[in-house]
């Protein structure tokens, strides 16, 4: 895509700390990382997000993601994996990508989100009901 | 595994909120959902994080996280996905699992964890040199 960052960086046309590329994926440094050695693991092709990639792509770049933690891990205590699609999601850049964040015991990042909860029974059930209907009407 | 909680809702000795299983995966409501609809996506085999399962069995882990995907989607504004790799990283069940999180434009969760920065080009260097290294050094 003409106007995207990442099609720009696979390209060469601007500069990236690339540190893996095969014929498909792309592995760089986050220039913002929540910690040092924070990793973008993108396609090469342009998918906006996870609902529009083909699923052999997606397992194509889930295994470059599994590679990319294991590389990661070897110099920190854990690994968080984030994926956003949309903006209200948090999503920035519209090619889909999946953060490898390498992660300390004494970092301090914690998960703040607050969580809500299903009013009763029925409302959870309710819940159960309209997703499995949903999940099932998805090739 | 023994102790397993999700070994247990898999082998249904214990009761969950389950909206897809195959024969590999299973699909649950989170009962703590950071919205309503958040979903656990999981094998059915345990395996403790995304440095230990087969490369096979996460390829099919994340087909079921892109239809969870697609069903959740079709009631929000976005989708936010995570998953958690040791305690450091937050995660609570060790047996690999995907969050797939509806979103919505109004939901006020923001990414509020510090971002750090490479001191300087040597620093930045520095870590794609040791990441490259790393990386070609896994099969």
């Amino acid at each position: 895509m003409l106007d995207c960052i990442f099609c720009k960086i696979v390209k060469k046309e601007i500069p990236a700390a690339i540190i893996y590329e095969d014929d498909t994926c792309l592995v760089m440094l986050d220039i913002k990382p929540v910690n040092k050695g924070h990793c973008l693991v993108l396609t090469k092709e342009h998918y906006e997000n996870i609902f529009e990639i083909p699923e052999d792509r997606l397992r194509k770049l889930i295994s470059v993601v599994q590679k990319t933690a294991k590389a990661v891990k070897q110099t920190c205590d854990g690994v968080t994996i984030t994926q956003n699609n949309g903006r209200a999601s948090g999503q920035v850049v519209n090619h889909i990508h999946f953060h490898v964040i390498p992660r300390y015991s004494t970092d301090g990042h914690k998960y703040s989100w607050k969580t809500t909860f299903y009013t009763d029974e029925k409302d959870l059930k309710n819940y159960v009901i309209s997703l499995s209907k949903r999940m099932s009407s998805i090739r």
